[in-house]
């Protein structure tokens, strides 16, 4: 009576979803945010093993090994990559309720063709298995990229990057579109240890001498307009918490300036720079038609000890439990106010927060796109069944979720594709149970428009690409 | 295999519910909080058509429509009704999920008879079909109250106002009763700009000059009074957080005093007034046994903008995020210690505190009525099955769910009665479901009688009401 | 068609459920959190009546008949057992949905061999079945425990506590070990009206005057050393939230000696002192294996007036809602830092939390334990089925599920261990659902061993016990 392990009707549990699925499944990929490495992508080196592709930077693999008891040695070490592959499956059989659990099965059947369950026992065989079928070819970057049927992908990048293989990859013949997505967080990031590099970064890249926080706005505005050439259309910013202190041009210059000759800002100090940096840009962003994404919530670095061994993003980070809802509003009610809200997606890393901002959308609603606030998706320590019918019920109750414009991989591995399957399957499947239960009208039609949308369409037209 | 699209057993899930629904469904609807007009009650109007009755002043189809990117011309804007019911039709579709969905086809069907799914396809023939229906009769505020089995209902009155409709329609032949209810935000909103014009309009009312904190309180306490002597049972207050700040008479003479003259208070000053006049208020509902209702967690006129094209309650609220445990628990302790806590009903508008509320309750219950303090049932943006499912959930686990006062439709429009049926069919289904899954005896009379009890008894004993 | 009542597949509703509860409903108990009495268990008396086991000291039941409306006089008052008894009978039917109403029926059924429906109408026949049962032997604490199929159980004691009667049962031939746990909330306590009389307490049983922080470091370090030659495995710390402040010897030296002399310390002071004195004794837990308990979110003593006719832990304890992300990570990450983190259990009262919690824990494991940082399952006004299954979901979805160290009682009570059977069941049907709904293989051993390590045998070797 129990369905089988991840079969054809994988997270389909009601007819409806079956037939949505059908279709939705079949949509193309517009992966709008992810980490993928342009330098990559354009290289397009053959991988080593399976262990380089899973473990070599999968900061999810590497909490879960933790939580298992690991060493470090076998995660982020000096092992092999054979051991390290052994140590991961053999964790494989306690993350029962674990996305990673359908991740890697999902990855092997998709890309490996092999239906084995992992485990310590089985992790041999399915090591050799996945080895013979990496060498036998097909695993390129731009390989599996276009084997996963995506159309347009966005990438991360500093306004300081060079984008040079963007440049480069533009002249290639590739069967999908790579665009930068420009993401300052490193000039937002006056508070941090980062931000005297990234300032000389700047001032190489752009060669004018930021004395100033209008230069450094000007030069901001050049960046933007490079990235723009290059067909940039989406912005993305990190933060604990959102923002919001004004202040005066001459306080902006005086904060801008004592950090520049070494000082630290105060909190304050540093929220009002961010504040108004932040609305400059945005402005930018609105007149040209990009996206403004803001991904609120994650607490960072977490751990000196490792932090000081490895460095960031290994797997140290966490949800932030900041308030938020008071300077969301107030910073977009600034924007809005002064006609310059950009379309924008807030994600929450903070699950209790559903409700606020599924709530915070529909204060600055316009006639400018079709929910032109989005609600994110659930994001990273989100992304998974619970979070994501959590994220969609939350816009369902509270604002027009046939609008969604869907899911992102925010990945920097290349095989993470078919989290776009997996996210389809849970809309078609929460879509299919309102159906089922007759809350929704069987229409056979709009339900499969609207599963096809909220998969690719809606987040083609939300970012006007082509 | 799907349910039929809103069929009779509508949310009702299994054979128990289905059974419950049964009686709780027929019985009456005492509406003890919603924003009906008593003037548009007594003046008894026929509406012109269902654009009027629809798109006059609901902010949750606003909203709706904002977020499907409609046009604030066909939303508040001087588009014709037949116009702005079209551009509402054709954003039906994307409301997958949203308890609009179902409440607009619970109205078409049990005001209507018209079965037909909205859409922009069937917009017209809707259109057509519901004005020939209004103009055949029975949709006067009158006659839909009656048609709804509603027996009480309690407005939302200023304590400044005259209560002048209230005693038009004591005169009245009514099949039911209407209640003032006593709602003295303007008059707790010291830090509003409205506050200096509420003053001189309760100035006007009392006769009397206000130039002290105490003459405040004592022009409010002839007000309840009044209230009372027209039938008032309940009083209702807004808070985005429960203020808790504790003065001495001369300091919050200074502090009325001070704004009177023009000042603006600070935070804590305005907290300390809203304390003290709080808490004197509170005493004068226990004394007469009224029940003292608090909306907790608001976050209002989030859109400058907006707000000062078309004003307040047009649909840019949202959810607050603050803290609100120990304030709430200071403020209940303070009335309980001095034997001045009312019954009280505390509703929370952000759900991540529905834990915070449900076991809030059991620090102040005593044997003046059964569950004295009660958890408000899920409200605004919580309105829907989720939000109703969380918050008897939550009150199930930690307090009385058979003691539950139940459903208020908290509306504006004489159509909204339909939410109680929405409503009972949710707590049927909740209820049947714990006897489905052996969690709860199969015993016919006491789960009747406990679906009616929440569907309506309750809240006429709760509040005294005969 | 509904399942029976608490049938023998009681919340085990899929095939893999019923399976795996086969075997992990049989493991044994290790209670390694409860608050049973250590000398209530050593004079090991018969009880008079069900009035007295069940309403004596259960501030669950006194909460429920509070809710209900009942009189004082009937929970805590001077009325008879009898009586208190067919008042908190009359209260079961509104419990639908509270824990409560199936503690009640599995204690009836698995210690009493009583099957009927507890009620108003019902109490009397069960009054006295009840009392006969008792009278016919098998209801003193030790038959109690060896019933249940307690291993292992781990009181809660306080630092200055003589552990006269742990040494006493030491030498008893019971069939399960009794052991201390390391309870200093009231060292901690610096802002409590119970510190002096502890400190007066503390030194009368050490015999040396502490007169400076130092020196209450080296008599709780004495007496950790004492805990740990009877046995004791395992602190426990309560809080509202985890303060986390940093401060120079001195400055603690100056805090703890003006708080000696009948000082008040600030909040921050209080932190400073808190902080300090919680990390001296993470060192040493940490130092002898020990496993450190956090329990976070009481806010303890709401209600003054009925705080000061009965006292504490009386039922007027709800659900506080600080902010914990940012002290919790500090607090951990500086005992990392320095080596001294202990194996650590950490439990939210608030679910709004339960991913802040659930990601916490990882960044912070390591190869010393499996798991070594845990998330304490749902607990107090969370231990019913939704909190479950929500602490678990959480933990799934961000850790290892199959490393969990799953259930404590916390309770007073001897007739609590079918919490136990409960949290199985639910355990069960929750890893049954994955496999019924193919998120998992239907690997039968696997499973098995999964719900038994979480029952029984991830305990044992978490806390090392043998």
């Amino acid at each position: 009576m129990a369905k089988e392990f991840m079969g054809n009707d994988f997270l389909l549990d009601n007819e409806p979803a079956v037939r949505m699925f059908e279709k939705a499944g079949k949509m193309p990929i517009f992966d709008w945010h992810c980490h993928l490495s342009p330098k990559e992508i354009f290289e397009n080196a053959e991988p080593a093993d399976i262990a380089g592709l899973w473990l070599g930077g999968d900061h999810y693999k590497w909490r879960a090994m933790r939580s298992c008891g690991v060493n470090e040695k076998y995660v982020t070490g000096d092992a092999s990559g054979y051991e390290k592959f052994k140590a991961f499956a053999a964790c494989m059989p306690s993350l029962i309720g674990n996305p990673m659990y359908h991740w890697c099965h999902l990855e092997l059947r998709r890309y490996f063709d092999i239906y084995d369950i992992l485990s310590e026992k089985t992790a041999d065989g399915i090591w050799k298995k996945a080895n013979e079928k990496i060498r036998s070819g097909g695993f390129t970057p731009r390989e599996l990229i276009a084997k996963s049927n995506v159309t347009h992908l966005c990438t991360t990048d500093d306004p300081a990057d060079s984008l040079e293989y963007h440049q480069l990859l533009a002249k290639e013949n590739l069967p999908f579109k790579v665009m930068p997505a420009f993401r300052p967080d490193k000039a937002l990031g006056i508070d941090l240890p980062s931000f005297p590099q990234w300032l000389a970064d700047m001032e190489k890249r752009s060669g004018i001498e930021i004395d100033s926080f209008e230069t450094l706005c000007s030069v901001l505005r050049e960046r933007i307009e490079f990235f723009a050439s290059l067909g940039c259309r989406a912005s993305d910013h990190g933060f604990s918490y959102i923002p919001y202190e004004t202040a005066e041009p001459d306080e902006l210059n005086s904060i801008f300036k004592a950090v520049k000759a070494g000082g630290e800002p105060t909190t304050v100090q540093a929220d009002k720079y961010k504040t108004a940096l932040l609305r400059m840009l945005a402005a930018e962003y609105a007149k040209r038609g990009w996206v403004m994404e803001l991904h609120i919530g994650p607490m960072r670095n977490n751990n000196r000890r490792m932090f000081e061994a490895i460095g960031p993003d290994t797997g140290y980070d966490s949800i932030d439990d900041q308030l938020v809802a008071r300077k969301l509003s107030r910073f977009l009610d600034s924007l809005d106010y002064e006609g310059s809200l950009p379309r924008t997606v807030i994600f929450t890393l903070n699950p209790r927060d559903n409700y606020v901002f599924g709530s915070m959308l529909g204060n600055f609603q316009s006639d400018e796109a079709q929910s032109k606030i989005q609600f994110g998706s659930a994001w990273w320590f989100n992304d998974n069944i619970d979070g994501m019918r959590e994220q969609m019920k939350a816009l369902g109750n509270l604002g027009a979720l046939g609008k969604f414009i869907g899911m992102v991989t925010d990945s920097r591995s290349f095989l993470s594709y078919p989290r776009h399957e997996y996210f389809r399957r849970i809309v078609c499947n929460l879509l299919g149970e309102f159906v089922e239960n007759g809350q929704f009208p069987d229409d056979e039609e709009l339900l499969a428009d609207t599963a096809c949308d909220i998969a690719y369409n809606n987040a083609v037209k939300y970012f006007s690409i082509s």
